[in-house]
């Protein structure tokens, strides 16, 4: 969706303590320049994101989002964000979504090359509708991600648990998807274990239990899985990370795919064979997911 | 070095047969805004690129780095680039690159989020002083890519043969090299074949034989590389492409990190081990990438 709200963020050390980051902001038209062609974040991709579903003006789990934006941050080498400005930024952007579903976009790019400073913005859209994948499911095909499970616990700077902007390959595998028939893909490592979808976590149920892939084998953690964690438990299911086989996800007894903007996508069909799915009980997890959360 | 300018194409269908270009390029001041936030090259990593060396005003090898461009585009599912719309933008920004040596940089990002076309631009800076490493030579150590040697030809959607946006892991790499107190890294493939650095080709000496990774193995295929190759031959060098395990780069007579700007490097020391260089043939080949070529 077109964008309805852009805000420039001069970035703070974290240490700054002031209370009022009125004057670090900067409104500006979305759909006028605002950024040169030497920024980092063009050129290289060299920067990190987070996006934020946002519920009649109320931005969900932020809490969560700004977490993964400073681990993010850490694992790129990039000046550590200072929270509270960006929770400020999240709410003045929140609050240009309008009624019903939204998405704030955060960005930390590295700056203009050889530039004295990260280059930060927020943006605010109007979410597209995604009330048919909710409640009619999706279909999905699995793609090697090329790395092997425990690839990123041997090489730090693949980058494998930053939300980086360098999702060149996450967009091509959506293509392929496409291409294949299907609305989305999930990665398997070289090894064969289940990873993530390319803009998306995945959540699997076997029997009461509901399992994801442990955030260990180069994945990032999922804001939208980890909410959907602490609520599955209220309601008395077990939840667990796991290193899962891909075969183990073929039987699952459901699966979703689960992010900050669709929220939960039932999967009817993975690589051309159908899987069960409970609509009653999908239509259950997006009403958490759209009732507001912190 | 800082942009010295940028000029926004405005980009052509592949077939469009026009010859003056002047009516879709728009100089524009490179450290004034001219980008939205919406761009997905900044959102992304969503577009690819290519840098030139430019020697008192001369371009080097351009056609090599134009059909390179439309290689990537279309790996990336990109509209083709019109070449000879291109052509014309690296002629005027060569231009303004000055004397002694520069870079042009050309991008083709896939655009505004939902947007019409494709966004393209060029720009062109002076080059950085890279005497010191071709002469002194560089200290270089080998980072896992996590990619097995035969992961492209599985998963095209890797893009691996692809000159994308998405560069934070290159620069990620660099960023451990210097950690490690060397200047630049040499990515093996996770079954331990040597690829390439994050912005250059690696050639190594074997008596008289020159030798370069095969570019089926996920690495792009070097410019620089290529016309090494050709002058080498030209002087009576034997030069191959070959699958080339790590141990072979540890045991080579000499090797080089080659690329568009920097040009020549000699590697002076791998992983901590001294290595050979010839710094009478390293002068000679610089010599000869600093001539004008096309």
């Amino acid at each position: 969706m077109a964008l309805r709200f852009a805000l420039m963020i001069d970035p703070l050390a974290a240490d700054d303590t002031r209370s009022d980051f009125a004057s670090t902001f900067t409104a500006v038209d979305p759909a006028a320049p605002a950024l040169t062609v030497g920024e980092l974040s063009t050129q290289r991709g060299d920067g990190i994101f987070e996006s934020i579903g946002v519920v009649d003006g109320h931005p969900q789990e932020v809490e969560a989002h700004l977490e993964r934006l400073a681990h993010s941050a850490e694992l790129c080498d990039l000046p550590a964000p200072n929270i509270a400005q960006w929770r400020a930024a999240v709410a003045v952007a929140a609050s240009e979504c309008g009624s019903g579903e939204g998405v704030v976009k955060l960005i930390l790019s590295r700056g203009i090359e050889h530039g004295p400073t990260p280059t930060a913005w927020a943006t605010a859209a109007a979410a597209a509708d995604f009330s048919e994948p909710r409640a009619s499911g999706i279909r999905v095909v699995t793609l090697d991600r090329g790395y092997a499970i425990d690839a990123p616990a041997q090489a730090p700077w693949l980058l494998l648990g930053a939300k980086t902007l360098s999702y060149a390959v996450n967009m091509a595998a959506l293509r392929e998807a496409h291409r294949r028939g299907a609305d989305d893909a999930i990665f398997l490592s070289s090894d064969g274990f289940v990873l993530e979808a390319p803009t998306a976590s995945l959540i699997l149920r076997r029997g009461d239990a509901f399992v994801t892939p442990a955030p260990n084998g180069g994945i990032l953690h999922g804001t939208t899985q980890l909410s959907l964690f602490e609520h599955l438990a209220e309601r008395g299911f077990e939840t667990a990370y796991e290193t899962i086989p891909v075969d183990e996800l073929r039987r699952a007894d459901a699966a979703w795919l689960v992010s900050s903007v669709r929220l939960a996508a039932p999967i009817i069909e993975l690589d051309g064979a159908a899987l069960d799915r409970d609509a009653e009980f999908t239509t259950s997890l997006n009403a958490y997911l759209l009732s507001p959360r912190d």
